[in-house]
């Protein structure tokens, strides 16, 4: 990757040479909680024109940067040493679900490390000639796909370079410990920053005997499909995928955690294929053809309806970051994106018949709201109603996924941890893409045990004038559990939600339970900028949307 | 270690096997989040005498067993896979600050990881051939020192006696991994719980010749003085080291992290050394000795006072579990806990004089509450009025650490993260320590800060009828940091925290700025028993308690 700053004086620190090349890649924010050993370079945040936003957590911190990250290509979250390891499920599900994120740890400095065996904040103590603990550093490892320890300013910018290469490369998230004394260390003069050109390359004869392959196969087949996953989004090439399918009119359904990857308004558009937990129509559609190409689909068991999906076509092109196929046979030596930008280029004098169920999703029939209690699957057709090109949707894990699933929503406009499966990242996340994008409104769907773990964070929207919709789907439980095995430990002590705005100082709070109290508070909110709503739907205990019904009817199908 | 448990019937299971084990030790209640890959054991739980205690997410949970732990002996926190690792900071704090606490997280089965490359909540896919993920395990491999992964139930039986035996041993943390089908796995009969004996024993003729050594060195000193660390409370030697103080009327200090290793009201109790932190009664009279005894005191940064700890008495014997020595040179082969029994058991005829300051910290003048604000100072004056022998003190680290440590507390009534130093612990150890201690009752210290990384866990305490009463000393924002360095990420959104019981739908908020608001409320908090009390006492921004003046002066003196 091209290295936009230029090291132009002697003056240039590690610190701001960091957070210059951040910014470069279209980091305007930073999320974090301060910490001693990360104050020297939280001062220099704060003397950037990159802005800190001071949150209640690390977690959280983490949980923003991720929705940052999938709204602006980049997200960065900053802690401190060993206490900062609160981040580590935030991290892992960017690991997990392929999210840009990268981790700024400050860390004591060698010298200290050095000269006392117990430091605060450490996990072991030093052992003699060693110069860091390396605990933190090992656990992520696991978790992140590149460190860095930038205890050296001869090689910090090299360090720099190549991680934030292979976070924006790999999509996923890096680490980089920053000693506190090496924030405001300056890098030597000599030391010019290096082109990097960590772009592999495909092999162009492997690219084009495959793409030849691809040009008989589609000559040949009827009616093909596209299964669209998360890994198009996150690599940006969902505009490729759409120049091909638009070309020969094949239509597209996606994954749950790739849901968005195109614009579900877009005539093309199918619904999500989940096997047995997608709707009957697009389960129909998807199986009944006869070639499918299944793009940066990663199968795990959310995506695939539980291991139900059925891709027994005659003919199945499965390309992703990993592994790139036709049929049985794999091929090697080329790279996902060049494979979609080849399809993107292709040229046949082929158009398929408009013979699938076109707007199979977008059957919005027009909301009345009536003075009755309101069911989960109102709840989700009045938002629809109300949804416009201007909103982010961000669901959390839980009946708010399964029931926002349904939500037809823009391109890049719907953030979940389908896969990873936290709870916890909704309301969090809603303000890190709100603070990403602050012309979008985006709303949040949060359920009652997710929003306990992480909805306080709701006083980090106010400090920094973000406004999202959080609305909190109020069913006294883990909602999703029920179905699995049900006990005292699935109920949830209820709060009263709505006064939270009181004790934050700020926002709106709503508690609703009919459709007419609904429909009149998400207008509200929807004309009301500059400060949260918080609209708490109270809903049955077990009144499921129409998707967790399916999934629980899967569940009991597969007990027997 | 004895085992407890017969396994009289085949029919037992190992999730009852293990809940039976942790029940004999002590542990009647497990604190967790439910998730589907631990539900059957949660469920198992259920049906136990032993309670399960639903927490908003994992690391408060965390935290409440190791509060637990520390109060009882052992607590257990119990987590689903993969999204669990959110309690990785609280089992770091009970590693590197030794607590007893199992963490029992719940896993996919064998035949799922062997069936399915990819399932939510997992880190990575599994490889061909590997019988499971191991990046969990992995990453609590870092943060505590046994691990078991029950996928055997040949061997589960011995899997558990062997972490069981580590985490009551070594007082540390220890990890169990449970894969889901084999919670309700029958154990085989013939496989007997065998005696275990893990004790290591010192080496008789070492320990004889310590002995000997210290014998002389007593009857040779004038002045000696025991430095009592935590270590001492965590592994029950604190009567053994009373027992051998009183003999000879050796006066004892303390560390911060070791506060209430003796009670503060025992006459031959000195007060908290802590170098230059400290009380300069306290550290010239520990300076002037001519004989220290080290014991159980781990040397961090927080506990020597930033290193200014003087032990250049003419005698210094120091044993700890990882090191023994008098003067320059090292015992091995000696334990630690046996060293101490051998000090309990010496017979000299060695009366030392009383010529330390007696109740050298204990002049506590009646506290008399005027209509002014209250400062940082007053109001630990004025807990301290009404502190009895039934309160526990849980701090949180802050301000609320360095004003609490000078309060005069009972034995094993001071529970604080003096030395891991993370934030958020101070509410959920003290829910932790109520729950475990019913007939005591918890005085929490926490700061604004901490408080909103955790302390909406009170809703923990209203479900399950622990009362603790919450202190929180707002002053706005991280105010030992601000001495360090000060910015706008110092500073904290401020909440309505008296009104956080309408939102939780129970206990009693108080908002106080004078002495005499802050008398009253405190008086009605102790009279008022059965849900608990949270009084936010404003505080000025920079109004620091004394000892933490002290800490400023000297960060201020070393920056010179």
């Amino acid at each position: 990757m091209a290295v936009n700053t230029k090291i132009r004086e002697n003056t240039l620190t590690i610190g701001k040479y960091l957070l210059d090349r951040l910014q470069a890649c279209g980091v305007d924010h930073i999320f974090g909680i301060p910490g001693d050993y990360v104050l020297q370079f939280d001062k220099m945040i704060e003397d950037h024109s990159i802005k800190f936003i001071n949150t209640t957590r690390e977690n959280t911190a983490g949980f923003m940067a991720d929705a940052y990250g999938r709204a602006r290509g980049l997200g960065v979250a900053c802690i401190t040493y060993g206490v900062g390891i609160n981040i580590t499920n935030a991290v892992s599900q960017a690991y997990v679900e392929s999210s840009p994120l990268v981790i700024i740890s400050g860390a004591a400095s060698t010298k200290e490390f050095l000269s006392s065996q117990r430091l605060h904040h450490l996990f072991n103590k030093s052992t003699k000639g060693a110069a860091r603990d390396t605990t933190q550093l090992d656990i992520f490892k696991k978790i992140t796909v590149a460190q860095a320890v930038l205890d050296n300013p001869a090689t910090a910018v090299e360090e720099i370079e190549h991680v934030l290469g292979h976070c924006l490369c790999q999509k996923k998230p890096v680490y980089i410990e920053l000693p506190r004394d090496q924030a405001t260390a300056l890098i030597p003069l000599q030391k010019k920053a290096q082109e990097r050109n960590s772009h592999a390359r495909s092999d162009p004869s492997a690219l084009k005997e495959m793409v030849s392959e691809i040009e008989i196969i589609i000559k040949n087949c009827r009616r093909p499909v596209i299964w669209a996953g998360h890994e198009l989004n996150r690599h940006g090439l969902s505009d490729g995928v759409l120049q091909f399918a638009e070309k020969y009119r094949i239509p597209i359904a996606t994954t749950l955690l790739g849901k968005s990857t195109i614009s579900e308004n877009h005539p093309l558009f199918l619904g999500i294929y989940q096997g047995k937990l997608s709707r009957d129509e697009v389960r129909n559609y998807v199986e009944s053809c006869d070639c499918i190409f299944v793009l940066g689909v990663i199968l795990n068991d959310v995506d695939t309806g539980l291991f139900t999906v059925n891709l027994e076509q005659k003919q199945k092109i499965a390309a992703t970051t990993e592994l790139i196929s036709i049929n049985h046979h794999q091929y090697s030596g080329i790279l996902f994106p060049d494979l979609i930008h080849s399809l993107a280029k292709l040229n046949l004098n082929v158009r398929f018949k408009d013979d699938y169920p076109a707007l199979i999703d977008k059957n919005v029939p027009k909301f009345k709201a009536k003075k009755i209690k309101i069911t989960s699957a109102r709840l989700f057709e009045c938002i629809q109603n109300h949804l416009s090109h201007h909103n982010i949707i961000v669901s959390d894990f839980g009946d708010s996924l399964f029931g926002g699933a349904e939500l037809i929503v823009e391109q890049n406009s719907f953030f979940s941890n389908a896969y990873f499966a936290t709870l916890g990242f909704g309301v969090p996340g809603a303000i890190g893409a709100q603070i990403a994008c602050p012309d979008k409104r985006v709303i949040c769907l949060v359920g009652d045990g997710a929003f306990q773990m992480t909805g306080m964070e709701l006083t980090t929207a106010l400090r920094y004038h973000a406004d999202p919709i959080v609305i909190l789907i109020n069913n006294h439980g883990y909602a999703t559990e029920r179905p699995l095995l049900d006990g005292e430990f699935n109920n949830i002590w209820n709060w009263n939600y709505s006064m939270i705005p009181q004790v934050l100082r700020g926002g709106v709070g709503y508690l609703v339970k009919t459709e007419e109290e609904f429909e009149k508070a998400l207008k509200n909110s929807i004309s009301k900028r500059g400060e949260f709503c918080l609209i708490e739907v109270e809903i049955g205990k077990t009144d499921y949307s129409p998707a967790l019904q399916r999934f629980c009817n899967l569940v009991n199908q597969m007990k027997k």
